[in-house]
This record gives C-alpha cells, sequence and structure tokens, in this order.
C-alpha cells in the first residue's frame, strides 16, 4: 500500500497533432516523456513552429529528474531545444534519436551544455520514483522504445510510437515478450499511440513497400526521383539496396537528407556498399537510367529540396522528360494542396509523378491500426488506459476500443486533451485539477522569436479585410485637429473602389470629434475608440467587410 | 472539306481544380459549356468565391450563342450569375440543373430577364454552326449530360463529369449506346473528365454506398445524423428508403439541404415516402432512435448547419451522448483540417463519428477511375484527345492513359491550361494563342464586390508579418518635419518586443529625412519610398521580419 498520488500530465498531443510531450509526476519527482514540436497550419499566421508551453515544468524545475525519449520524430524531438533553454535536465534516448537531438542542439548552440545519456532497449534507467525499462518496438524510424515505468503504485506503460511489425526490415522485432511479462504482473496503466485507431486491420509491413519500390526501378526508363522522409532508415534501406541490384548509383539531396543519411550511416543503421554513393553535383552528369536521387521535401515544403526541384530552382537536379518522380510518403492532413501542387510543377517538366490516390502507393504507415491497438491491449491488460497521440476522435474512438475488449482487469479509461490531468492513487484514477498549457508560436529557428496570440490574432484579421487607419493631427497648445484627418488602408479594397468610401470616412471622423465633449477631446484613449466604433459601423454597413481600424492621433 | 477552323478555349478548370467553363468557337459562332466557380483555398485571404474571368466572352459578347450545362454541381453552374450579369446569353440544361441554376438567379435578382431552356438527354439543338446532342451520363447528381457536339468540321464530344455505373440506383444507365454509335462514325475530338485518372480500375457503384448506410441504421443505438452534400440526390433517396424500412422519420437540416431535396421532389427525382418527413423543429422532440437527421455542410464550411450542430449552436438540433454522426462525402484537398476539427468536436459531445479514413467509407465517389476513363476513350475512338477537368498530374496522366491505348486513328493528345486553345482545321490540330484568361475572387455572394489581386496580394502579406506605418506631419507652410514621427504597427512583434525595434525606426526616419536633399523632401513620393527602403533593411535585420511598410505624410 501507498498513500502517494501518481499524476499524469499531458504537456502537449492528446487533443492535437503533434508536439507530443507528457509529465509524470510522482511527490516530488517529476519526469517527462517526449518534448515534439508541431507544424503549423496556414490558420496561425506566418508561424514556423509551435512547441508546447512548457511552464508547468518551469515553475516545478527543481523536481524535474530528467526527459525520457521515445524516438526521433519532430512531434517527439522537435521540442528539446526549447525545453532545455528554460530548464537545462539530463536527457535520454537511443543513440540515434539523440544523434538527431544533437543537430537541433547545435543550431540553437545548446549542445555543449546539454547532458545527453544513451540508453538502450533492454537497460533500466531510475530517475527518482521512477524505475523505467526500455522495451524495443518498431516503427517507422530506428531505434524506437516503448516504456514499462514502475512507480511505488504500479508499471506505467508508454507505447510511444509503434506498429507491429512482423517482419520488419531489419530483422528487429517489436518485443512483445517484454510486455507480455508486464501484462502478466500487472500493469497500473497503458499510455497508447492512436494515430491510426480509424483504420481497420493491421498495417502493412515496411517490407511491403519492397515490391511497389522494386516496381519503379523495373519500369523507370530514365533517372528515378524518390523523395521520402529523411528519418525513415529502413525505407532508405531499401531503396539503397534496390539500387545496388538494379545498377543505379545513389545521390542523396537535400539538408536533411544527407545529414540524417550520414548519421545513420556512422551508427551502422544505413548500410551503403561502396561505390554506389553519388555526390549530388554529379547527378547531371550521370547516365539518367543509371541514377537514383532520393530527396527530402515530402510535403511539399516550400524551401525543401524537392519543392525547389519542381520550381527547377535546385542546384544539383533538374527534372527531364521522362524523368520518374515518387512520393513515398504519407500526406500530412492540411499538406494536401502544398504537395498536389509540386506534383503539377513536376508534370510540367515532364516527369512521371506518383504520389498518394495511386494504388498500390508506395508507403506504409509507421503506425499500428485497430487489431495491433487491440493486441496491444490485450498483452498489457491494464487496469487504465489512458489514449495518447490523436486528436480527439481518435483518443474517442482508443477508449472505444478498449472497452469493447472487455478484458478482465479493465477498470476505467479516460479521454483527456493537453492540460487535464489523471490521479491515480489506492484508491483509482480519476481526472484531476488541469494545469495551464497551450501553445508556443515561434517565427523562426531561433528560438527567442516567440510570436504571442495577440500579434497571430491581429495577422488573421488583416489577412481577412486589410487594415483601414484613420489619422488624425491635434495640435498640441489648442488641443485641436489640425487639417483634415488622413485614411489610409490596405488589403481592404482596391484604390478605385474605397476612393468614395474613405471620402466619406473622413466626414464621419471629423463628425466624431466634433460631436465629443470637451472632456471626451481632452481623453485620446476615449476618442480613438469612439472613432473605431464609429467608422467601424459605418464600414461594415457599406461595404459587409471588417477592416482592422486603428485610429491614429498625431500631436503636432 | 472545309476552310473553317474550331478554336477549342478553355475559361476554367484546365490545370485547376473547379470553376469550369469551356467556349467553342467556329468563324463566328461562339458556345459556352459551362460556368463554375472554385471555393479558395485559405491563400486566397478572405475571399469567398472564385469564378473565371469570362471577360474573353464580354469582348466577343455579340457572337456568344449560348450557355450549355452538363450538369448541376456549384464547379460548373455556380459561376452563372457572374456571366449572365456581363452577358444574358440562353441557358440550356436538364430541369434538374436549371432549377439549381434558378435558386442562384434569384439571389442575384437575376432571374426575371434570364433565359433559361429545359432540355433533355436525346434531344437537339442547334446555336449557329454547332449542333449539339444531350447524352445521358451517370454522376453523382441526376439528370447529367455529356454533349456531342457536331460542326463543319467534325463531332466533338464532352463527357462533362461522369463514372460508368453499371448499377445506379435510378436504374438510368450511362447512354454507352449513343456514345458509341459517333464512335463508330468518327469523331473528331474528345473532352473528357480527369478528375480521377489517378485511381486504378472502376469507381464502384452508388448501389456499394447501401449497405454501408444500412449498417448505420442497424447499428445505432439512438440518432442517427448523416452529413451528405445536399445535390446528391440518389444518395439522399437511399437514406429515405432505409429510414422507411427501418421505421426512422427524416429530417433535412440546413438551408441548401432543404432547398434541394424541394426542387428534387417537385421535379419528381427524389420520392418520399408519406409521413415520413419531420420537420428540423420537431427533431429533439422525437425519439432518438425514431429519426435520421441528414444535414449539409460535409466541408466543415463555418456557417453551414454540420458546422454549427458540431459545436452545439444550431437552433432545432443537438448531438447527444450515444448519436452517431456519419459524413457520407469525400474530403475536398484543403478541407482536411475543417471537417477532421468538426468531428473533434462532435467525438466530444460524445457522438460515434464515422469518416472519411475508416473502411469501407460511407461513400463512393461519381467520378469515373482509370477503367471506366479507358473504355471511354475505345468507344469514342476520337482523333484527338483533350484531357478537361483537372490539376496538371491529372491531365498529363489522362494524356499519357489515352497514348497507351494506342487504338487506331488517335492522332494527337494534347495537354492545356485554362487560357491555352486549341486549334483545328482540314490540317489538324495545333496549339493556338493563348486568350487571357484568370481568377475573378468575390468576397461575398454580391456581384460587385469583386477583390483585387492586388488586395489579396497585401492581405497575404499583412497576414505574414503585419504592418508598420511610420507616420511624419509635415508643415505645409515651412515644408519641414513638425514634431517626432509616430510608428504604429500590428501584426508585428507584441508592444513590449518592439518597443525598442520601432523607438530606433524612428531615428532611421529622422535620419532618412536629414539626409535627403531639398528637392527630395519636396517631393513626397521620394521621400516616401527612400524612407520605405531604410525602415525595410533596418526591420529586416533586426527581426528578419518584413512587414508591409507604408510611410504615411500628413500636411499640417
Amino acid at each position: 500500500m501507498s498513500d502517494q498520488k501518481l499524476q499524469v500530465i499531458p504537456l502537449g498531443g492528446l487533443g492535437e497533432f503533434g508536439m507530443n510531450s507528457m509529465a509524470l509526476r510522482l511527490g516530488d519527482d517529476i519526469i517527462v516523456i517526449d518534448a515534439g514540436m508541431m507544424f503549423p497550419d496556414a490558420e496561425l499566421m506566418g508561424v514556423d513552429i509551435v512547441t508546447p508551453d512548457f511552464s508547468y515544468l518551469e515553475e516545478n524545475a527543481g523536481h524535474v529528474r530528467g526527459l525520457v525519449l521515445t524516438h526521433g520524430h519532430e512531434d517527439h524531438i522537435g521540442g528539446v531545444p526549447f525545453l532545455l533553454a528554460q530548464l537545462n535536465v539530463p536527457v535520454y534516448g537511443t543513440a540515434f534519436t539523440l544523434a538527431l537531438v544533437e543537430r537541433r542542439l547545435e543550431e540553437h548552440s545548446l549542445l555543449e551544455q546539454a547532458r545527453l545519456n544513451v540508453i538502450k532497449p533492454g537497460e533500466r534507467l531510475t530517475l527518482g520514483a521512477f524505475s523505467i525499462e526500455f522495451i524495443h518496438v518498431t516503427h517507422s524510424i530506428v531505434q524506437c522504445v516503448a516504456l514499462a515505468i514502475t512507480t511505488p503504485l504500479g508499471v506505467v506503460i508508454h507505447t510511444g510510437d509503434f506498429k507491429v511489425d512482423p517482419t520488419p526490415t531489419d530483422n528487429e522485432l517489436f518485443d512483445l515478450h517484454t510486455l507480455a511479462a508486464y501484462g502478466k504482473r500487472g500493469v497500473l496503466l497503458l499510455l497508447s499511440d492512436s494515430t491510426n485507431v480509424d483504420r481497420p486491420g493491421y498495417t502493412e509491413s515496411e517490407r511491403a513497400v519492397a515490391p511497389r519500390l522494386e516496381d519503379l526501378f523495373v519500369r523507370s526508363p530514365r533517372r528515378l526521383v524518390i523523395t521520402c522522409f529523411s528519418s525513415s532508415i529502413h525505407r532508405l534501406q531499401q531503396i539503397v539496396d534496390l539500387a545496388e541490384e538494379y545498377g543505379r548509383k545513389v545521390a542523396f539531396v537535400g539538408r536533411s537528407m544527407l545529414a540524417t543519411t550520414e548519421i545513420a550511416h556512422d551508427l551502422g543503421l544505413l548500410k551503403i556498399p561502396n561505390g554506389i554513393l553519388l555526390r549530388p553535383q554529379d547527378l547531371m552528369q550521370t547516365p539518367p537510367n543509371k541514377v537514383v536521387a532520393v530527396v527530402s521535401g515530402t510535403q511539399g515544403e516550400p524551401m525543401s529540396a524537392m519543392s525547389r526541384v519542381a520550381v527547377d530552382n535546385h542546384k544539383s537536379l533538374s527534372i527531364e522528360p521522362g524523368d520518374t518522380v515518387a512520393l513515398s510518403a504519407r500526406i500530412i492532413p492540411g499538406n494536401e494542396k502544398a504537395i498536389y501542387r509540386m506534383m503539377n510543377h513536376l508534370a510540367r517538366r515532364g516527369a512521371d509523378v506518383i504520389y498518394g490516390p495511386m494504388n498500390p502507393p508506395v508507403h506504409v504507415s509507421g503506425h499500428g491500426s485497430a487489431e495491433e491497438l487491440r493486441l496491444v491491449l490485450n498483452l498489457v491488460r491494464p487496469r487504465f488506459f489512458l489514449p495518447i497521440h490523436g486528436e480527439y476522435r481518435q483518443l474517442a474512438k482508443h477508449a472505444q476500443l478498449a472497452q469493447h475488449l472487455s478484458h478482465a482487469g479493465l477498470e476505467a479509461t479516460f479521454v483527456l486533451e493537453s492540460g487535464e490531468t489523471l490521479e491515480i492513487d489506492d484508491m483509482g484514477a480519476r481526472k484531476g485539477e488541469p494545469i495551464p498549457v497551450g501553445r508556443v508560436c515561434i517565427d523562426s529557428g531561433t528560438l527567442d522569436e516567440v510570436v504571442e496570440d495577440m500579434v497571430i490574432r491581429d495577422r488573421r484579421h488583416l489577412s481577412e479585410d486589410g487594415f483601414v487607419l484613420p489619422i488624425i493631427a491635434i495640435n498640441k497648445h489648442s488641443g485641436k485637429p489640425e487639417g483634415l484627418p488622413e485614411i489610409v488602408s490596405r488589403g481592404f479594397m482596391s484604390l478605385e473602389e474605397s476612393s468614395e468610401v474613405l471620402q466619406e470616412a473622413r466626414n464621419i471622423v471629423i463628425k466624431t470629434i466634433d460631436n465629443s465633449t470637451a472632456e471626451e477631446r481632452g481623453d485620446w484613449g476615449v476618442i480613438q475608440e469612439k472613432i473605431r466604433v464609429d467608422l467601424k459601423r459605418y464600414l461594415t454597413k457599406q461595404t459587409s467587410r471588417r477592416p482592422l481600424i486603428m485610429p491614429v492621433i498625431l500631436e503636432v
């Protein structure tokens, strides 16, 4: 028996897509599992990166024992520099995961002081009240682990991201035995990946991509260009193997592709036969039917290598008629338009483009489908279940799926969104007090360029109907307006259309000032607000538009 | 023999998704096929509707003999009011298509003067040099036609949108016989729908949805809510039939759902058994297991009925735990996020949500897949082939597919984008002179609120980094600045962050003015531009942001 309380505190990734981060707290000990980022959508005007708000951890800085990483995808490690900049805790992860983290830390000049500790599957690590065993799982990136976290209250299993691949290309199977052993002994709480709960059946093995890739090698009469995630080492290995078989040289193209393949090669995770590698700058000098270019930028990111190749603006690769370009990655929801635009450009250059909707696709998911999620639930047999990594619809489905299994012992499932917490003690499990969480928006790669919500709101407002600025010069001696008010606007209406409306708007401003009391006129804040309200009413009526209106008073 | 020239002039929908419109010209006669609209994406800041630029038709107003509509989807008829407002030509279409057009024209007060003419499959119509036969085709909306257009140079077949449904729910088969007869006699040019060229095999029959819909009726313990396109009359008929079978009453919810079902019912196209219809306002008073609500707003449009239901802001329908909500429509690329957000809200209210990725989906496409496109090509056996309705990647694939068929007689395929033209005469076919085309962006439902490109560009600029406005008061007598320049900004940086930067920016403005010659200072345009350039350099260097900079000079 224990009178302690375990708190499960999702900082990100529950009820939202990406930026996964979870804290566990037991008394004075806190551990953090993953610190991911999210790529913002168009609704976050001009923002480049979004991370969770780590202020809960900052406030409890003295208690945080360490950051444990399950694997090296951006939505699990992309926030590490931002967290470490606030709180330089020790970091634990597999060699490959940490190598990717190192690269990020170096970009932010944080590598030197960082305390990175390599762990391996099967090893144990004690952080305060938590004893963590690392369990190898299969996923679309190498060296992924699930966590079995022993606490005084019982064992918590965190799956990380996973699929149950029965035939992984590196023959490193999901360590179901260890998971089963924990299940047999009894598990308090399971936290399991919900990404593909919508999909019935099993996710295909990574090996299922081999014949589809081979088809590309067989059928491409000329240059073969494949774009995939640079971290998909299994996929890259298959491409390299096929290139050797079919007598093509391999050129890795793109900054992240070059960096990641170098890391994977150094760690012995990517085997590259001698003499097969081609420098990007030699691509166009090699016979087209003797090369395969593996290019980063699957999501149509504007500055990525693949996007630049598509608009023929890449220094080492040009598409020529008859080349084949294949997308070997999923289309992340929200990126469809950008990816299709890229494919249109490639088709305009005469390439045969192979992508998403074509069947069978040159891609399989790295996340387990419904049957794999059921398998893990049945092996682990937890008392409590909390679905993680997904939007609300997916978490709810995963909870429903667990309830339908009705295996003896499942006492309750919980659907939490980031910031909602779960408390477990000897009496059972229940929702706890929420903690403040949120999104931190960052404009570019640096640490301090945080974009305030207010600024984003303004940008959204500006993007819809532009702005209208009435400018009134007021004589500082007399307190009276000097001359007529000026009105400037952009993004509102074209000059011709708006001239009449804005002319009348000037009269409205004058009328508002004239109709104000001397007292009101003395208080610029009041007069600005009155002008704003009157102008807004007038413009909405005349134009049905709602520009941002910001009266400016200039003292002259 | 003829010394005439046939011009094929795509005004929209080739190389872009939506706003399909095509003109054919022979000497002094022009006919227009379809006048669609496009729903803009987030990149078109705040714009509500996009139509093709019809100025080519306006310039040739005296020659336009009529507008022929293939079917009633928005991407084929949504631009009709905007075209007719410029050019009141007679309009031809099936009864259902014209009924939908009437509704649009009424909204724009254009119905009275419009000249609408109902046509039927099998009928012929002569417009100038063009003799048009209407051929029934199957698609996801009722009363669709393809066009066989006989010209002095030969026959042009325009498929409209189609699938080859072997078992349509209304038993009205695609009239392959007529198509075959034209093919046998010889066809000059085929224009064929490319939407689903990416998909191998055959598109499933609309009837394939029946068992999936039935599954919903069988398994839903409580209220069943289905969202589908209001124009999918076949789909609605299947839902009504199942409702009758399973003893549920049907409530149509949403403005367009109510309007379209009324039109379809009046025309005898939607059969509604007596006593089965429920008024939306009676929904919540009926036992939940005795109703099905059919709701418009499949794409998560913010003002649609389904979106309002999702946030519990609809006057007649509230979701309660245990209700089932199914999406019976495709997810149009670009709308994923909005649709998933809607589904998340519904799941939060306790609904079991059924949508896109689930297998088998409660939806089939209305467009033919690769094998159907091959069938039509083989039946029609055209001399020339021009793929229509698709982005470049799809048009290119469709052209490739036709070339691989290598049936005797196919002389050439062409991939054109809107504005590029095709010329055919006795010598053959070739690309002609391009004509000016483009997009007309409209801010709301009215005819005259066209948004200029310039305004959209400004909005995009504003949306990324906001604006910075230096304001300088200049004494009209002395020509000298009065007091310090003021700088206002929004959407740029937060107040605290920017105060230092903007303080220094004021000094830059002063310096720029001081360093200018008297002549420059006399020309406000010059001085504004100098200030803009200097400020831009400074702000980019200091903040890496590129706000819209617009110096204002105020004469006092």
